[in-house]
């Protein structure tokens, strides 16, 4: 028998989660607060939409959360006072734990977290993807296994401490990653050089990864202890100090070693 | 009539644009001061080597020093003493400036930087990447344009001034890319969590470069403002003080925006 669910939340994450859950599963009903991404939703599922919480579907097996971490208590708790304590109910977080949902009324409840980063416009490959899943018994752990099952093979079971660490780890790797991509687009902008002109350079650092750890592979002034051209970066990132200030540091912690 | 090269340099750099000059111009010469570095790439190459700039081949156009940064002065030097003065010059660096070679004998120098990372056990795709060229003359300038046109169409002339700031802006998107990589892998090893769980969304990160601009694709608790997540993350930090001094940061930098 298909896993019956029902999806509240319609943004980036939402949105590929859904998608799939259409084709791949019994996607029963779609929620958002806004009408644009819950109708969008719809549009391209063939599913149901509500913007109402009071008009969920009850026939589901699974209430799926894919919403911002400060909303998942009080949907939970709303979902409660609907007549859905004894339903499986999880949140698609990274960041918060799992006893977010203690101290509402609900029985049954877990984590379905894909570690990736989704965008409306952009495909991810599901199969590529680590899901980590977690639920408050065993019934409902193998329910949420054969859910992440529908998307991939790559299923990793994690106290909330571990999964609270892989979380700051990929905000590390992905969110100041971007971060520091979008300051050396700062610098190339103010010389009316391409950013184009990186791709390359970030193409090859990510693709070295699969043969070695970073540490290994750290290069450049910082790592070679190269005082003169840090004293020219430097120099030159004077009318940047926000930037001065973060080549400043993550200078400083190349040198001292993680 | 080929152009004829003598590399002064075999490590990461110099042993590929050895290679590659050896496959598709005439390489007559490789020298390091290093003998391992220079029989390794000779053996690779069939080009004769020499550990001793007293050696060096004098029927070369052009004199390639894939060196360290702080050598190139003085290796200069060395080579006007040698009677190489007259000779075409230059260094393959990103972060020194072509006066460098101002105050040496030199008469005709240049630059010739190619933009990547380069590792001795991982093929570069020369087509994509961007080289970076500059004479003193323009005689030399096409010269140095004919020899990078032997690696890729990507060529750009650029001043000291722009090609300083590509470097600066390539040691934020490399070099400290990197090392956030190297904290993420940190994280996870404490948890005894494999480094490959993260692969993915790094990937990922990187793919959606091509789509849309860093700053518009930036998420996160700090994006967010997500106060409770940054607070629970710098608290998990605790245990890493120069890690949390970096997600401080790098947190408040994002808050700023750039």
């Amino acid at each position: 028998m298909p896993l019956k669910v029902v999806l509240v939340g319609a943004g980036n994450t939402g949105y590929h989660l859904g998608k799939h859950l259409s084709e791949h599963a019994e996607l029963l009903q779609v929620f958002s607060r806004s009408e644009e991404k819950a109708r969008r939703l719809s549009l391209l599922t063939g599913v149901p939409y509500t913007t109402s919480l009071d008009e969920l579907n009850p026939a589901a097996g699974i209430y799926l959360l894919a919403i911002h971490d400060d909303g998942i208590a009080s949907v939970a708790d709303q979902l409660c006072k609907l007549g859905f304590s004894g339903k499986l109910v999880c949140h698609t977080s990274g960041a918060t734990p799992v006893s977010v949902f203690e101290k509402t009324g609900l029985k049954r409840y877990g984590v379905f977290y894909p570690l990736q980063t989704f965008t409306v416009g952009r495909q991810p490959d599901f199969e590529q993807i680590p899901f980590i899943v977690e639920a408050n018994n065993p019934e409902d752990s193998a329910i949420l296994d054969e859910l992440a099952r529908v998307f991939t093979k790559k299923i990793y079971h994690l106290s909330d401490e571990k999964r609270a660490a892989l979380h700051v780890a990929a905000v590390f790797v992905n969110n100041f990653t971007n971060h520091l991509f979008g300051a050396g687009k700062k610098i190339l902008d103010a010389e009316s050089l391409p950013f184009e002109l990186l791709l390359p350079l970030i193409t090859e650092t990510v693709a070295k990864l699969h043969l070695a750890e970073p540490a290994s592979m750290q290069t450049g002034p910082a790592k070679r202890g190269d005082l003169k051209t840090i004293a020219r970066h430097l120099d030159y990132l004077k009318r940047y100090p926000e930037l001065q200030e973060l080549y400043n540091i993550l200078t400083k912690s190349i040198r001292q070693g993680l």
